[in-house]
């Protein structure tokens, strides 16, 4: 992508409204404006970052044998009359009238709908497991939207729904969810730990908030700091292996971790103080075994192999896409702007022509830029005419995890020079060496 | 992706609710499901088609240069009342009131939007021109949803915003889209025919619409024979060539074609009768140039290089995704269901295990089906225990293009048999044949 032909609007100064850093580098970077309040435009930038991200998502929920389907945003009231959520979903939920007057709510989640597909077309345990999930926006009314995109009104949300024969199915459903979240964090460069946690309207028995600590997060919680270096399921893990399942989760819950509506202190103190901490978190994923409370008032049951019918039991499991993007900067950024992780960085790499209309700094550039392009790299090329300060500054501001700078001395003698944003070094090389070190 | 693992409820009878084809093929292959009057789940079937007709709506429109952002889908109101469409669109908006009360609405189209993130950002004609678009759910509560999601309440758009210093150049940037929009219909195995059009709640002089020919559809057309085979702007159309894409544009309209909205008898009954086409159509893209309606209420300007603010020149460019999947099963598919144009094919090939349990078929099988996964094909292994007769008539009714017959009798000579689902051709021949050929 040519930045003079792109629509990043940088800018120059922070933003007032933005009380925290991700807020602040979101909006000063372009990737995102607020449209009313609470609602967000996602600008190119930012567009590719939530590209990203969702692609991991996806990638890691195929992996663990989840399907991808999608349920629409409006539903119909009587599914929720159905489950008895209606009345007792408070002001969050968006009721809205159509034409014909018929209630219709905008989806803060969708365990109704999907119950309600499983119930038309599966009979049989024969079927089963099943677990289904959409990346889908949804609507939560909050009385105080605010952070930005961190806590927003209209959001994009992956919720995956599991459905199985018997509650020991439905552990194993929850187990391959629980792995898959930590791998999906892991590669969005994020630790997170998973932390019990309370259900709210979603209900059930079992369930783990997933947190990232961060000085900025919204719950206070408490874990054990054995989380920091726990080592995370590798690429080859068998999600059919139901004891392999059960063992990552027995090892990723067996130290203290919890939110502050589930913490006890007695426990938590019995810790040697030097392993304790107690942080700032926010919440990046959230899944729930909730056994038979939807399939029960909403009659989805299958036949069993004794050819009974049987209630299934559920789960469902839930990451903000949205808010992982200014979660994923709160955890990665310094005083000049935002260090992506190479896996969502929305270019892997910007080629600054520090002197844009000089024949030799053009023709380096152009050669860098098709070079990686035909790589199959994402590249940004800065060949606009704003001054070499602006743009390193720019370069660093938008945290593309490396930076080719072209200029008129270096070209002189064939070489450029790369930087690392993270590390800041530096190191300058032929033309031809940073295309085999960057095109690899 | 193996069929006993995977979600794809086939309807064993036709559905009696819908009344063409399309619906009732996206209905019997469990691609749709209607969730309430004119809103549609996309059910993992339908999904995989969904976002391969998406990826080619992008890849056309960023290479004409249009840049991908995401608007949201709820607007507040306030917008709309500066462009003074608020009250003019009808009852199809829906309007919402939040738990403020402040008055919003679902998105039936985003020009107020747009505009209104172009004028917060952009002051020089130096940033122009700018072409930007999203692929977002829109919602326009239509008095009579029918078709299924051929005219659906909640759909998806692809809607693209030109902004331009003056005419002429607006013009090019219609004659970008104008294009862009050729190849894509193309790509999709569609043959479309641009019309002059009306410009309803839109706006605007000058406008074409997108139309395939298929008895089924809504809008009544004609059109000279000569589009039936003009040929296609290439994959290296310079899209910065300004007389280039005039010619492309000039080629394209230069014989008779319009719907019944501007249809000009007169002119039409002048052509030689066995030149002539009266037909009916779908429509499935539309495209305006509308100059400053929405940039002089909302006050888009930017500095010319004169010195001087100018209202911005703009167009907007729609194409439904959620609309060309059935209409490209109204214009491929027979009395056994849906063929698909590779380009868009849920699965690239279907692997038939005849008898799955078979020692020498599963391995074959396995084997067939791991070798074109790894060659990056989208593979379907049918592993069901259903009876042949099924299975053969599932891959019919799914449409995928090439079928692998894996049956006992041909294992035990090495072979399997490749059918053509279009073309109905069998060939017999070994698995590392059957790998070669269609890992290609």
């Amino acid at each position: 992508m040519r930045l003079s032909r792109y629509f990043m609007p940088i800018l120059k100064e922070n933003p007032k409204e933005a009380e925290i850093v991700s807020h602040r580098l979101m909006l000063r970077t372009g990737m995102i404006r607020q449209q009313s309040q609470g609602i967000y435009s996602w600008l190119p930038l930012g567009k590719r970052v939530l590209d990203k991200v969702n692609a991991i998502i996806r990638e890691e929920q195929n992996r663990a044998g989840a399907i991808e389907l999608l349920m629409p945003t409006l539903q119909s009231a009587e599914l929720w009359q159905e489950s008895g959520r209606y009345d007792a979903y408070g002001k969050e939920m968006l009721r809205i009238k159509d034409r014909q007057d018929r209630p219709m709510l905008y989806g803060p989640t969708n365990e109704e709908m999907v119950t309600d597909i499983f119930r038309s077309y599966v009979k049989s345990y024969k079927n089963l497991p099943l677990n289904l999930y959409h990346i889908q926006l949804k609507f939560r009314d909050e009385i105080r939207p605010r952070f930005g995109t961190m806590r927003s009104r209209e959001f994009l949300m992956k919720d995956a729904y599991s459905f199985d024969l018997t509650k020991e199915g439905a552990v194993h459903s929850y187990n391959k969810m629980f792995a898959a979240y930590l791998r999906t964090f892991n590669r969005l460069g994020l630790r997170a730990i998973p932390m019990r946690a309370d259900t709210g309207p979603i209900g059930g028995n079992h369930s783990h908030e997933f947190i990232i600590l961060a000085d900025t997060g919204e719950s206070e919680v408490f874990c054990h700091k054995s989380f920091l270096d726990r080592s995370i399921p590798g690429e080859d893990t068998d999600f059919d292996d139901v004891a392999g399942l059960q063992a990552i989760f027995e090892d990723w819950t067996k130290d203290y971790a919890a939110t502050s509506e589930m913490h006890d202190e007695a426990v938590y103190d019995a810790m040697p103080e030097g392993e304790r901490i107690s942080a700032r978190g926010i919440e990046v994923g959230h899944i729930f075994y909730f056994g038979t409370k939807y399939s029960e008032p909403m009659g989805a049951k299958v036949q069993g192999p004794d050819g009974k019918e049987h209630l299934v039991h559920m789960g469902s499991y839930g990451i903000g896409p949205t808010r992982l993007v200014p979660a994923i900067i709160e955890a990665s950024h310094d005083e000049n702007g935002i260090i992506w992780p190479e896996s969502v960085a929305p270019f892997d790499v910007v080629v600054i022509n520090m002197k844009a209309g000089d024949e030799a700094c053009d023709a380096a550039s152009e050669t860098l830029y098709a070079a990686l392009a035909k790589a199959g790299k994402d590249v940004l090329l800065d060949d606009t005419d704003d001054r070499a300060g602006t743009k390193f500054a720019t370069a660093d501001l938008i945290g593309v995890p490396v930076q080719v700078i072209v200029g008129p001395r270096g070209v002189a003698n064939g070489e450029v020079e790369l930087k690392n944003r993270k590390t800041g070094e530096r190191e300058t090389m032929t033309i031809e060496a940073a295309i085999n070190r960057l095109a690899g």
